[in-house]
């Protein structure tokens, strides 16, 4: 059986011209990037190539690229890193909202228990962050603002520009992060438009590989260090450059940004017969994704009276992969902190799949799942006790 | 002209056999270790694999492995985690060597900017730490002794056991850290052995791939995690899973334990040819590497009146790779930390070269060595208007 992903947002295959680029940083170009002999030149010359990849996708400066172990790594150095940097015996606030990815969330929780004050912004019931609460909750000693560029669930994109507009308003000086690691295969990462001075991004969602990702700090922003050693990438993260994978980050960058329209237009395409679909066969249902907000690739669904992890393992005897919400929080009983943000009630969001598209799919494979999927609810619906129509 | 590379605790080229067992985990069996479908389960498969492959290099259960970016990871995670975890709020002292890597030093020096006390215990000529003086080194409020099993730069082994027997006569517990990075190709790591309660790896120093890197953690013991987010590795370290990187340790770590005896004998008589050409050939030196405990891969020198930077760029040019000191370190002109502490002059220490041998070296490239290496140190000298022999 040919099986069929529609978990995008959880993890991408490797493209075949990303793996063929890293393959001789394995074994024959293997220096250490830090070397001074010709072994160590030549990993550090991929390495800069990589960067001004990276910085090419953002419309950067090469050095206002670091590389990370992905983007939970590039969100912790942001979020403590400032507060190093700036907060450090003083009182300090920062501001993000309450539909962030945990790898934001968690940080926050974490320095709030070291005296940070944090506000977590709700919602609108589409998932966008109101820029009105958002002017409300900046506070003399707010220092960072951390807003996702496109949520990792159900896709609804953040007014990333309009919110760095407001913040410039601002007498002093608040720094302003977005986590674009869902937004970088479809929409425009043009740092200067979205008027950002950190930005994060991981390889792996850009069908490039796993462990490697990168961070944007715009000129002179103040960061301190969190992993201390070698002084690598300009003594904010220490450790031997991972060239193969910088090698495949770059790579992947270049054709994020090269294709993204062509892929766009075609998972637009693919979405759009999905939730047609869907919609048409199901009753009983909440579509979650606002689609005239959102990256192409998502569709989310929360079905009354049907658990989301036994869809999910249904759909996957049947071959198909689809996730409950996020992978990361995965093997966690709890409904969802980006519904519940929204609104919708535990009950229903226990219901939800998260459908995410990627530039590998086709249409044979959505009829595939338009044929599996409302049977599949239809005895789950059957099954549950409690659920009457 | 083929190079010859003897820079092998810098970085090593991945072993065919390692990035065979990695090539399917980019493109084919990509998916998120967190998912619950079909493509999570087998990237979890090969994820608890390769748990497993580590455990048995380190004769550990697999529960004790946790995956990282790498050893510069692994050492923060442990100095920092378990002040987390037990110093928070407290008097706490933490106990290191003075020629411990950047990766040690730098977070200890992190944290006492914080308010934790640390010893850097000073070491013999030999390089080796006196177990006298870390025993007048503990205190009431000692948490953890940090000691690398065997130094990048000369290549000498700790007496780590006998640290671990000292530290058990103690009736308070206090943790002990090793950072076996260097360690790993030559030396047994039997953590029951060694009697660690933490042990960090890299999987670059030993024929895997960059990127990626363990930390054992000896069941129970206290460590709260740094990099917060999707809670993998039971949340002391998230971030997704870096399936392939961790499939390349798994089999790199299998290799070493199986040919580790193998490519001692063969690594350590092409030592014996390099040191005895080179003392034979070059007068006025000295030879910081103990050949009787020490790594079979490392030959230390420092050449009077030479300076290390000069000779390294003179041996590239003959396609001859060689380092100073640490790859880490280089690009800094201060000289080695570990050489002063084993109370080598600042002005010897500058010229200073470090050989480090791998597997697949060979007789006919030592020879190549011994005969560029000695007109180049005459040459330098030569140049030197203040040598005098």
């Amino acid at each position: 059986m040919k099986r069929i992903y529609f978990d995008h947002s959880a993890t991408t295959p490797v493209d075949k011209r990303v793996l063929k680029e890293m393959l001789p940083y394995f074994g024959e170009i293997f220096g250490n990037a830090s070397s001074m002999h010709s072994f160590g030149r030549e990993a550090y010359k991929a390495l800069e190539q990589a960067r001004g990849r990276v910085a090419g996708l953002l419309n950067c400066a090469p050095g206002e690229i670091i590389f990370t172990s992905g983007s939970t790594e590039s969100n912790n150095l942001v979020l403590r890193g400032i507060i190093k940097a700036l907060g450090e015996g003083k009182k300090a606030h920062i501001i993000t909202s309450s539909i962030e990815h945990d790898s934001v969330m968690e940080p926050c929780a974490d320095l709030e228990k070291q005296g940070v004050a944090v506000t977590y912004l709700p919602v609108k019931p589409s998932g966008v962050v109101d820029v009105g609460e958002l002017r409300k909750a900046i506070r003399p000693e707010t220092i960072l603002v951390s807003i996702m560029y496109a949520n990792n669930e159900v896709g609804v994109i953040q007014p990333i520009a309009e919110i760095a507009q407001e913040l410039s308003k601002r007498d002093k000086k608040i720094y302003f992060h977005t986590d674009a690691t869902q937004a970088v295969n479809a929409l425009d990462c043009d740092v200067n438009k979205l008027g950002v001075d950190f930005l994060s991004l991981s390889a792996h969602k850009i069908y490039g590989p796993k462990g490697v990702g990168a961070l944007f700090i715009k000129n002179k922003s103040p960061l301190k260090g969190i992993q201390l050693g070698g002084r690598q990438e300009k003594n904010l993260r220490s450790g031997t450059i991972n060239v193969s994978g910088i090698v495949g980050l770059g790579k992947a960058a270049e054709i994020a940004g090269e294709e993204r329209e062509k892929n766009n237009k075609k998972i637009g395409k693919l979405r759009q017969k999905l939730v047609k679909g869907i919609i048409k066969s199901i009753p009983d249902l909440l579509f979650n994704t606002d689609v005239n907000n959102s990256l192409p690739s998502h569709a989310h669904f929360s079905f009354r009276g049907a658990e989301g992890e036994s869809i999910l393992l249904y759909l996957d005897m049947e071959g198909i992969a689809v996730s409950t919400g996020s992978a990361c929080a995965s093997g966690s009983l709890e409904a969802s902190h980006v519904l519940s943000a929204m609104g919708v009630s535990e009950e229903i969001a226990h219901g939800s799949i998260r459908f995410s598209l990627g530039k590998y799919n086709t249409h044979a494979e959505i009829s595939k799942l338009l044929k599996k999927l409302p049977p599949i609810i239809g005895k789950l619906r059957k099954l549950n006790p409690i659920y009457k129509k």
